[in-house]
């Protein structure tokens, strides 16, 4: 199909997708100098940078990364860490080097790009004055560890290629999903409970 | 403290901190007209505007919205939601209206923000071609529960100003921990496993 035509298929406007090909993320099959064909794979593919910028809230630059590891075909390993570097800028509080995931007796190597994250996110949560300790951390990685080994069971029966897809987006898409359950949870139970709400 | 030290006190450069005071974010005690003067609250206030603009990733429009939330004393069900709604870009995908909180049995007001916010996500992850129905659904909410009793029984002992104090902050600040956490997990799940490592 033509672009316009598969600008009809996904509901993306046309300058959309023209801009996605001048940024190297959309390519179709080259006809003619200028002109180009595109198929189903292309349709996939703009539904999918639409969800990563979308309620993923990408940059543009965060999707080519991600889209560049899904097309290199590396090991799920190294695709998700790959795709893990280039989510979540963290900026401001990388500098602690607390090394929280060890003290947590988290395995993974040092340099694994979430290491840094963590130690991010902990020294946020300390600046702000919030409470951060063993049992405060339990609090998260032992729910974590159940939600994580669901997640990752899948992938026993999955090809190499959809295990590395899988891998790449199911972090992305559904960090967003988790934060909203988490937000209408902690809802449901304020006001489930009647806590302090009167004054 | 002049304002000058208050950038010594908390490491923050003079410009930022004046940057912040002409954005209405930071606000001394006047004791000339182009004079004021600043004390430990303020230091508290500068360390909470960088862990959210930091580790957090919020604009300083979204910063001034938690602050404004924070600084109004509503009840904290009001003020978590307040917090929440200006959290979270959600984009794109917003208008599928599929309800999916209330499909899931979670029972919170219909224009609860993070309602929307749940609904963008789980389009995403369809729009993506990833798996969603309520067997995955599961795997999510019966952990979060879990993870979301245990972060809301401190409230309990809270008085009110401290409770919003850490409903709101707690929303914003915790979540980079959460995803850190579960990237660090996968990556040591799948690593341990040595799943499909190999090609």
């Amino acid at each position: 199909m033509r672009i316009s035509e598969l600008a009809e298929r996904t509901g993306v406007p046309l300058p959309t997708l023209k801009f996605y090909v001048r940024e190297g993320l959309l390519r179709g099959r080259a006809t003619a100098p200028n002109q180009a064909v595109y198929d189903e794979d292309h349709v996939g593919r703009v539904r999918l940078i639409g969800a990563l910028t979308g309620a993923a809230a990408m940059s543009l630059a965060q999707v080519r990364k991600v889209l560049d590891v899904l097309d290199e075909g590396s090991d799920p390993v190294t695709a998700m860490g790959r795709a893990v570097a280039s989510m979540t800028p963290v900026t401001g509080h990388s500098s602690t080097h607390a090394a929280e995931a060890a003290r947590m007796g988290i395995h993974v190597p040092e340099d694994y790009p979430a290491v840094e994250h963590l130690d991010a996110a902990v020294a946020a949560v300390r600046a702000a004055g919030l409470p951060w300790d063993e049992e405060i951390a339990a609090r998260y990685i032992v729910p974590l560890r159940q939600m994580v080994a669901a997640e990752l069971m899948p992938l026993a029966d999955m090809d190499r290629g959809d295990a590395v897809t899988y891998a790449v987006l199911g972090t992305a898409l559904y960090e967003p999903v988790i934060l909203a359950l988490r937000r209408l949870l902690h809802a449901e139970l304020v006001i489930g409970r009647g806590a302090p709400e009167k004054s």
